[in-house]
């Protein structure tokens, strides 16, 4: 059965912080991919794995993110990724931030998936974007659309 | 006279990269605030700065990024900030990242000029919008429309 | 009963890494704030919390980490934090960082007690060291020597 | 003639601040690896390059850092790299932080030179030590002591 979405939560660090006394703005792409890959992990795929021999990469295409209230030093964000859509190549997962009943935030990761000719790429290494494997592709299925 | 761009420039630092050997996807977000900051630096005014009695501070509520082509230790992002959109509160910049002729990433931050009660709000302040002050309203204007 | 360690986890994300594979050194520094942090959270006490009206931080005056073998994304840390030395203003932690078998580094962070003026100074702020409140110096006590 | 020390300087940026609204400690840290491969890029040579068919890197065994005086958004970082130990194969370099007239920190870094199979290593990608390479042993030397 394919699954369409994934939770997850995460504490805020003190080093998450800015001047400003909340988290940077920057951080919640971080967060955002930690999640992802907390959700390809628990179908038993890391980020990087190899697939018939090659090495399996996701570089990001797009990533954007709404931002509705701060969270500070020690709050626990709950995080919600959900399969947005599922191409042929490309993935684009949605995260919805909550800290308790506030709704912190919400953004958006579009990815390629592709073949690395080594396991880390050098600097001339060209990227191939393939189709997702199989094991990922028939594990995922795009969320219901919602308001 | 009002201006509506500014360039600077910034070499990738190690702790830029990422296990796959480019620019985690994350930083661009900073080089985009760096860059907003050292615009408003180019006009006399810091990030934070008082206005009538009043601490200024620019919350994001919107930031994103699309990514053509990475980059690497040791190059140099030519990086054009663009001011897209002057609201009465809301202030959006536009930035475009070149390595040499490659066409790295273009990205946007929405925020909106709002008043703190103190130099560092404490975990209870409350943010309220207000006019941007006409010390930077009146420096801005929005860049002419570009394909 | 005062106690002298804490034990924690952490699991290594993609942002951790840099281009060389492996988790950036800077990183581990982030990892002994938080394991710090948590510490103090399992003492009921936040990181910056008021005492007797006045707000209690403390600024580091020293870090330091020894590197033993690098670690990798989707490694598990194990961190076990002691008191190295409490005293009368200040504190240093250990921690001793594992990955299964695998020792990988040890560092230390010296803190000295401060006395805010406001829970978040502003740029003038003085900071003043005071003795250690009672209610964290009381529930802790230095580890014993180990080679 | 070979030389023993290396001026630059670096703005501090937003997303380098805290919560307690001035440069987070562990910053130090990339500051002072940036400040070291602008030394060496101005002998030359990249961080990672080639000598003989070999790929050239320096893990880090340790580093530290004292602090002494805060330094905010803005505020212009002068920093002085002093080789401090020149060895067969490590690297130890000392770093000064002012700010105008104050001292805000001193720190260290060693490295070890080490050759590396690929460009990029692999999970399983031993290092090997190696000595440094003439073109580099030959441009630096230590710096005299100093209090």
């Amino acid at each position: 059965m394919p699954i369409h979405e994934f939770h997850t939560r995460r504490r805020i660090e003190f080093a998450d912080t800015d001047m400003a006394g909340i988290v940077h703005f920057a951080r919640f792409f971080v967060f955002m991919e930690t999640a992802e890959h907390e959700f390809l992990r628990s179908l038993g795929r890391e980020v990087h794995f190899e697939d018939d021999g090659r090495h399996i990469g996701w570089p990001r295409v797009k990533a954007s993110c709404e931002y509705f209230s701060p969270v500070r030093l020690g709050e626990i964000l709950d995080i919600r990724v959900e399969v947005k859509r599922k191409g042929r190549s490309s993935m684009t997962y949605r995260f919805h931030f909550r800290c308790g009943e506030r709704r912190i935030a919400v953004g958006e990761i579009t990815s390629i998936c592709c073949a690395l000719p080594t396991p880390f790429p050098d600097a001339e290494a060209k990227l191939t974007a393939v189709p997702i494997p199989a094991v990922l592709a028939d594990a995922l299925e795009e969320a219901p659309d919602e308001s």
